[in-house]
């Protein structure tokens, strides 16, 4: 691999890891691109970085777009809040959530209609779902007390299907996530479920939560129908970080996870990672190595690689984290920067049947960060070789995929940064997700965006509204004779191409809504049916 | 959208699109940077392409590197298969398939061990895999015969997480895929489950299956231990490409789908793409799209957007389908090219809620695909305007975040083809699995690559096997007294590096290895326990 002799190359194995004590955690950045040259250039900035993080940490309007602080380091360390309220509110939620949980699984909290809850059913999307998504694959157990099921779309189809797998949602407790309270997918979500309960003849209020800001329509929407609880979202706190708030711990406690132990990993990895030793600093040294393997700029997309079933969701969770937190227009001296940083992943060894094969030979246009859990499973494990009880077993496999192929892509000149955990537990999750968090954070001042705001949703959001209010104008629009979609878009004075998507759709859904001639734009008719 | 008069835009949909009538089915390239011009220069190219897909499908040996034909368009049209031989072996196959299903769903195939098989275990991965898993995604319906569990991987939790939600393994029939019978994952996952029958005292061939390749070591398996039933894989087969034959056929049939309209959908797709007519051939355009788009380099990634729950493994699906073929180091003429194409994404609306910032305000470094379904679901749609019964639906805010987003997209230059279907079922999946393997072929033409094949694979298998071989020298020097990693690394004349990499996985997994003095790799010793 490197140069020099044996020693040397332990050497350089102790100078390019980085490492917590607890929970066990390792970043070994041997087989990176991350010099001692390239380093000691960033050190500057990751100075500053770590500065401004500081400040962050103590309360400044860090996202000043919006006006907000960013405060989900203090989810973890309620003492850091810079206001005693905010610090008893962190507090106490958490023990209402703790208390809520525990009355839930001892049968103390029913469903109105009797029997027990034995399943959640979370509606959010984005920031609302990934993150419990997440914690419930990573950290589900057998003998949970309860099972999760999440609706984080707008798919008729998809809702169907989930509630189908359901069945009776009598002993389903609901949980409504939303930080506005007025997220579209989120708030159908919710009356597609309110539609089901009444098709089923239970109650919706008596078995619904609320997850929202005080003060948000959701939030009015269940204290005026008397939901079973409430709990809060904050302002700074963002979605994408929101897994340490109620958003992630409220599902965590009714599956049975342990929330202190969740709560300590972060709060250990935070507090690691404002060590101004730069070199101990596990995010800095994470937010170095992105810098240097994309020149700063994102040039080469992060290939997340968890060689662990439990950990597919890693990458779609980081994508959300690192995409929505660092793919900015502007920085924040509104200088146009188009900056980013992409990110896709599943899992080893199973990619290397599918996309290892451009990653070693093709485009060099990533890097890979390896996710190692040591711990193989809870018992003994078998050897794979019949012939041999002291052969490889199947976790001696994963391990050997995944040290023999960071080792074939470095070999080929692609870099990549392991990251081990010894055992994946409530405590190790709450660690990585501690040091990605701030490594974006650093990573977002190393290159100067703000990484907690999201202006460009906004564009597809209002695109989606012009939608719907011209779908309303054709309905309105469409007779009992005939018209082509030229004719109505010219009566409506509107885009045909848009007026056509929008028929297509219409048409395929609404008994009212009828197509003639075919499925040419230029020959179909539609009519009121 | 595009300039001009109304009349002009609709003109300029209609010459942007490419259409099939059976399934119906549109690709609409209106905004994407497919121009007259780019289509025109590539025209010459993409003629020579078609010729030389219509050699690869009178069987000339398109895999050279590997001595094969490339036959996967005959398992959908049999009589095009170049000798006849295979002819009756492709069609006498898809009937034993139906017959076994058939004859499982009625109970005249049942468990060694009485009961009923009500579930399917498929072991496999990759190309064996990941087709079956998408069409049970796509297709699964809630009165299906049998449902489907996957082992995809050797992660020991990840087993044993499957199989502990199966519980009793009595009524589960074993799906073992490999095309070669020796894919170490797939032999771990095999055993494991044998150990699981063993443990729970019930047969395992007795309810095993195995689709491989006649003479494999899986297929000597098989017919020594007597199990229920082979099925064939051909070596004119490629993984990624298998999911019409028995590798896809066989699970869909047990989980009731309608193989014949699936092949019919698959064969209707083929034919269009035969078209030498270059604007009415979908693939044939998709092809021009991904070469314009990333100036036949793959500068862009292709990120796949359903707006469809059970579209989610599409992505995982394309990445494996187009990167394992196009991300190749060298061109046919043995140039080194470092070629491929990126392929990302989950689905919408959800992930405007997580990565669409970066898309839409970062990094200019991609192109979407968005895929689009009309029919929301199988009943009538609720509005979703408490106030208004005509309101738009929950399957309204899908599409219109779609057309929202893909408008939001172009109009900060960001370019997206999207495809369109009536419904989603078996037709339809078989006609766009048989679009994209009919586009990478076509691609692979223009860019001159091998898609058949994957060398860069082998590198990753053979250091696993060397970190393997070390791993068993290393459990054979071990002794009663403590050793450093250094000294066991000297001993063996081996890289340290390595040799604490799989130390430290020895030591949390095995009780006869034990680490002693911490985690520091120049400080830990090792010692037999």
């Amino acid at each position: 691999m490197a140069p020099g002799t044996a020693l040397a190359r332990l050497d350089l194995l102790q100078r390019s890891r980085c490492t917590l004590d607890d929970p066990p955690l390792e970043l070994d950045f041997t087989l990176s691109g991350l010099d001692d040259a390239k380093f000691e250039g960033l050190r500057p900035d990751l100075t500053r970085a770590l500065a401004a993080m500081q400040a962050l940490e103590a309360g400044s309007l860090a996202n000043p777009d919006e006006q907000r602080m960013v405060g989900h380091y203090w989810l973890r360390a309620p003492a850091r809040a810079p206001k005693p309220e905010l610090s008893d509110e962190i507090a106490s939620t958490l023990e209402r959530i703790e208390t809520f949980a525990a009355a839930v699984h001892r049968g103390q909290i029913v469903p109105p209609d009797g029997g027990r809850f034995g399943r959640v059913l979370l509606i959010g999307i984005g920031g609302s779902a990934l993150g419990p998504m997440l914690a419930a694959d990573a950290l589900g157990r057998a003998d949970a007390p309860m099972v999760l099921t999440v609706l984080d779309n707008t798919d008729p189809d998809g809702i169907d299907r989930a509630l189908g797998a359901i069945g009776s949602l009598r002993e389903t407790l609901v949980l409504v996530v939303s930080k506005s309270g007025g997220t579209p997918e989120t708030r159908n979500g919710m009356l597609e479920v309110m539609r089901a309960c009444n098709a089923q003849r239970i109650a919706f209020a008596g078995r619904a939560v609320a997850i929202t800001t005080d003060g948000s329509a959701l939030h009015a929407r269940a204290k005026h129908e008397a939901w079973l609880a409430t709990f809060p979202m904050w302002d700074w706190v963002g979605g994408r970080t929101s897994v340490t708030s109620a958003v992630g711990l409220l599902p965590m406690a009714l599956l049975g996870c342990d929330l202190r132990a969740f709560l300590a990993g972060a709060a250990a990895m935070d507090e690691a990672t404002r060590d101004q030793d730069l070199r101990r600093n596990p995010a800095a040294m994470l937010a170095a190595f992105w810098h240097s393997e994309g020149q700063g700029k994102g040039e080469r997309a992060m290939v997340v690689l968890p060689y662990k079933d439990r950990l597919l969701l890693m990458s779609r969770y980081l994508q959300q984290l690192v995409m929505e937190s660092l793919g900015k227009r502007l920085d924040r001296q509104g200088k146009v920067v188009e900056q980013g940083l992409s990110v896709y992943g599943n899992k080893g060894s199973t990619d290397q049947h599918a996309y290892v094969q451009q990653l070693r030979d093709g485009r060099a246009d990533f890097f890979a960060l390896f996710v190692r859990v040591l711990a193989d499973r809870a018992g003994a494990s078998a050897s794979m070789d019949e012939k041999n009880p002291q052969g490889p077993t199947s976790g001696d496999y994963l391990d050997g995929f995944l040290l023999g192929t960071r080792a074939a892509l470095f070999e080929s000149g692609r870099r990549s940064a392991t990251l081990t955990l010894d055992r994946l537990d409530e405590r190790s999750l709450g660690a990585i997700i501690a040091l990605f968090e701030r490594a974006v954070g650093i990573y977002g001042e190393l290159i100067d965006v703000n990484a907690y705001h999201q202006p460009g949703v906004e564009a597809g959001k209002k695109a989606a509204q012009q939608v719907l209010d011209l779908q309303a104008r054709i309905l309105a629009a469409l007779g009992t004779t005939p018209k082509s979609t030229a004719a109505i878009a010219a009566d409506l004075g509107a885009d045909p191409a848009d007026v056509w998507a929008i028929l297509q759709h219409l048409a395929a859904n609404r008994a009212q809504v009828r197509r003639q001639g075919g499925a040419d734009p230029a020959r179909a008719t539609f009519v009121r049916g």
